[in-house]
């Protein structure tokens, strides 16, 4: 696996125009977890794939992810991400859109440049168009549930699924296809990026609520500041009496309240529902059936370690 | 060559979430020229390529088209587009951003229904992804330009064939693609497109000051009034004296002025240095080149009339 950073430099360095490409590499650079690209060789390393084609397929992914990062954030009016300025906020909205849109377009390249036999590359651009389109989907679902009256469990967890976890499952069997993986193998990874996003993107839900601030390294609250109906929170209000609910709706309306106080009213109901235990029991659920989708997978168990690792680092996760 | 209208309907109308696939069927169904449609549909043809293929990939590069009028309108603030409130100034600029991001993967996905080989789906896949970053590009010297102190006619050139005829360009290629033509006669298509993609913006600079209102269908002046420096300008600067070419820069860069009288002051210089007759001039030499590159075309001289028809009416294009 390349280094990402010296990677995307060498791509996006000296290409013109500057104004389309700095946003993009300013974006790249940011340190994050890399998770997607991980995913991707960690599949593919699984079936003794690695080498150029498995940084390509990473980087289109890490690119195709921060694209949605660049457009969510004007969406959501978002001023910080990972410390820094956003990129609207830093460059203003045009140069966003189009920086967004020269790196999903610029992803496809990458893509484009695979080594591996034409029907593979063709399998893999057709599923990095298929996991955009459901991302796009996820992030129509999360605004229409902004101002949506109910939004019931199962049509939240549809909503990540599209927008977080479809992603993760294009990562895993992509990285199986460019390393000739056999149908039934790739079916699981598929399954695996699924379960293993559901689980990621709740485990999100909760760090906004109880992580610790120092390891988490961004401010926490934020999903309750902007009223985001979370898993914590759909959870929480099925959990609560009527008076709970009552309050919990109330809390999640208004736009005036002091942050701080805010806050701790909601957080209080949430620890008297038990709504922190709850949620790490969905998740544990969805880790589960990771592990099951594992097992389905056709390669040695010693194969197998590396990514049963991540799971269990991802199951624990504080950041 | 199926009805695109019915097409699109048939693709977009009961898909979910209905938010987002609603303005992007709005902005299929105005009616416009369908010209990239157009293109690809003659390419295929010349080569006796019809079909579902043809239509897949007509359709696709209408999205791509659509997709870049969607978010070029945000950046510019236009209100209007064919008559009608464009997308953003109807459901809000995070609509206009996802639908357009929508319609670009919808697109791909529309080439990835292919059925001719995996190595020409590949081909059209991959021109089409450097078909949209260099509309990208494109649209960021666009911007550039609007706040550079010195254009040249050559930058400007430029510019317009990374923006509009590189477009022209990948759809006849395409259409000669998904037919089998030969690698000589692809690459004639390929020039086809960037000439006449050329001249088409050349024309399209040259109504927005010469067009019969009635005719054109849509108000004319728009680049005056947003001190836009087309060709007609930066040409009209070149063929001005001393004292036109100042009044000319002080016209272009004021934003209070009365609209008509800057227009009739604009026309009045325009007129004296006869730049409408050197735009003209500078239209024919690319299609004196387009028909060049149609000479290049491997196929009986009977198949290149409908191509060479449609030429000679963007020549005389009047809307």
């Amino acid at each position: 696996m390349c280094d990402l950073e010296t990677y995307f430099e060498t791509i996006f360095q000296c290409q013109e125009p500057k104004n389309l490409y700095e946003p993009i590499l300013y974006t790249l650079m940011q340190p994050g977890k890399r998770l997607r690209p991980q995913l991707v060789h960690l599949a593919a390393e699984m079936f003794d794939g690695t080498g150029e084609d498995a940084d390509l397929v990473a980087s289109a992914y890490e690119m195709l992810h921060n694209f949605t990062l660049i457009h969510d954030d004007i969406m959501d009016k978002a001023e910080i991400r990972r410390g820094r300025p956003t990129v609207h906020k830093k460059w203003g909205t045009n140069v966003a859109i189009l920086s967004g849109d020269a790196l999903v377009v610029t992803a496809l390249l990458q893509i484009h440049k695979l080594a591996c036999n034409p029907e593979i590359v063709l399998s893999v651009a057709k599923l990095f168009a298929q996991v955009s389109m459901e991302t796009c989907k996820g992030q129509q679902y999360d605004l229409d549930f902004e101002t949506a009256e109910n939004v019931t469990i199962d049509q939240y967890l549809r909503m990540i699924q599209m927008k977080t976890a479809t992603m993760f499952a294009g990562c895993l069997k992509s990285g199986g296809l460019i390393a000739n993986a056999d149908a039934d193998s790739l079916q699981a990874l598929y399954d695996l990026g699924i379960h293993l996003g559901i689980a990621f993107q709740l485990a999100d839900d909760l760090l906004d609520v109880y992580a610790d601030t120092e390891i988490f390294g961004k401010a926490i609250g934020s999903d309750i500041k902007d009223n985001k109906k979370t898993f914590v929170y759909l959870k929480a209000m099925e959990l609560s009496d009527k008076k709970q609910a009552h309050q919990l709706q109330t809390l999640f309306s208004t736009t005036t309240m002091d942050e701080t106080a805010k806050f701790q009213e909601v957080k209080t109901i949430f620890d008297a529902v038990n709504v922190k235990q709850a949620t790490e029991e969905k998740i544990s659920l969805y880790i589960d059936k990771c592990f099951e989708d594992i097992e389905r997978i056709h390669v040695d168990e010693t194969k197998k370690s590396p990514v049963k690792s991540l799971i269990q680092q991802l199951k624990n996760r504080s950041k």
